[in-house]
């Protein structure tokens, strides 16, 4: 997604530094020599310049914008490894989703995590994060997208938006920086959910038979209903439920997340179906079962009802607990 | 859909009187012979008993609920045909999707339509509503699904609920039926709103070529963000957005909204897209014309404001006003 970004910068007329951290050589190597990016399979923009990790410094020098395109399995490193060589002037958008879980039972913005990285050494920067339904796919193929940029300076904002705002690029402004973050990040967890119903009608119809909308319907309704629940839970603004429902729909149709959903859903233990994966860890399961683990301490303080949440606690009990898929209706009522 | 309705009911050991409309005649006299629907395209539960419209009044007799499946372009058939022959002992569950206008800028769930009715008669009759993601050939399969029923009498919706719940069919209570109704009525509207994209993916990739999600998910999030200022806006109960966004998630996946939208997004001017589709009109392009038309007699008396509604605006100039697809992507931000 980091690399799919150069699209609008780039069609923007911004010059672009793409930074590979240290997994990404190959890509870096060979998007230099060819233009090819190979894992996002498409050739990239004309006027890149292409840097390995160690030239970060070099990249970052009178940059206007430093946008982060880590996956979350990346935040820690780029906490250690990034933030301390950022510029004070320099401004971060982040894209990567996701929250994380504390003992005390909060759910932390990446935004506001970096933010207080950045303190402790001291540094005063600015982070402010993209969320919203968009693969790096189809935004390299220039389809229209939306998103929503979020940060505490609405002016600052305001900059970054005219900065890569595109004729198919499309970008709201929220100060919300927990709803909006909550709603994306939630989305992977429930994109799993709803898929179980993939799965559940292939038990029907064999794999690749006719899906069925009624069920996977109920559960994308659920899915809205538990998300707005924690976004109202963890103080973000009730409107971005929408970004939310438009990020779990995109999630729903493709990818990772759809498969072990489904794979679950035919009724593969979560062993089984991993083992199908290569035991990728995927966003989807880290994010379900770290707000799982905070609802679960809340309500074992009255502070939350599991009643709310019956969806997302069976989605940690297939993941966490080994339970096989036995979707609780009942308690949706 | 009333017909799908034996399911739950034969299926919860209560007898079922199926009566046919003026326009149902085959449909009853083949189901009779055979016990096949010819338009559900299913075998219907045995022991089923079957009425033509004239013997409305035996159906009724002794009858502990009258379930009503007209079409929204039936309701006033309904109201005058079938309202002023129903027992006040006999409450009514009417499974009927969409919303009246009024000249006064107003929303008038069908419910409130029908009391208002027999009132005049004067009849006191109890008027309940389904609403949720209900298609009647999955419901007829037994699949799960999940509804809404609403109602001014919560103990008599826990009745009507205890008469209908299945191990396939989950019912979940409301009191707030302009919630329920506002939300699964403009589920129609966007649906079509959404299919634009398909078209617009169709443009590009050709009829039956791979989809796009990034702007699919886009008009799905820009729905729900209008159908919950709409909900609002009626005085329905916010949290009933993830019932109207569920339902709009199965409405996006089949039957002609989904294809007259898609014509539309392909480039076909409104006229030549109803031709495929033989004329017939859809619930979808009256609740969208509808809608609008309230929205905009408010906002010709500033009490709605246009840059709240542009989707819904533009899927009206497309219908209303022969207007070409052109999605005002700007303006979701």
């Amino acid at each position: 997604m980091g690399a799919a970004m150069s699209y609008p910068a780039r069609d923007s007329g911004h010059e672009v530094r793409l930074v590979g951290t240290h997994l990404d050589r190959d890509i870096i190597t060979d998007a230099e020599k060819t233009g090819f990016h190979i894992t996002l399979k498409r050739k990239l923009p004309d006027g890149i310049r292409y840097f390995q990790f160690e030239e970060l410094n070099t990249a970052l020098t009178n940059a206007d914008l430093l946008i982060g395109g880590v996956s979350s399995f990346g935040v820690d490193w780029f906490i250690e490894n990034v933030i301390p060589r950022i510029p004070e002037s320099l401004p971060v958008l982040s894209i990567t989703k996701g929250m994380l879980d504390t003992d005390e039972g909060e759910l932390i913005p990446y935004p506001w995590l970096y933010a207080k990285a950045a303190e402790k050494l001291p540094l005063h920067l600015s982070f402010n994060a993209v969320g919203g339904p968009c693969t790096a796919y189809e935004l390299a193929d220039r389809d229209h997208t939306t998103v929503s940029f979020c940060g505490n300076d609405i002016r600052l904002l305001r900059q970054i938006k005219s900065w890569l705002e595109t004729p198919y690029y499309h970008i709201s402004l929220s100060s919300d920086v927990m709803g909006v973050e909550c709603a994306v990040a939630m989305k992977n967890a429930y994109a799993l959910g709803v898929s179980l119903a993939v799965g559940l009608s292939e038990r029907l119809e064999g794999i690749g038979g006719k899906l069925h909308y009624n069920s996977q319907a109920a559960l994308f309704g659920q899915s809205v209903k538990e998300m707005r629940r924690l976004l109202i839970m963890f103080g973000g603004h009730e409107e971005n439920i929408a970004l939310g429902a438009g990020d779990l729909y995109v999630t729903i149709f493709g990818g990772r997340t759809r498969l072990i959903g489904t794979l679950l859903g035919r009724g593969l233990s979560f062993k089984k179906a991993m083992e199908s994966l290569k035991g990728v860890t995927l966003e989807s399961i880290v994010i379900s079962q770290r707000t799982a683990a905070v609802i679960r301490k809340r309500i074992s303080r009255n502070t939350a009802k599991a009643e709310d949440f019956p969806l997302l606690l069976h989605i940690d009990d297939i993941i966490s607990n080994g339970v096989p898929v036995d979707i609780p209706w009942k308690k949706f009522e």
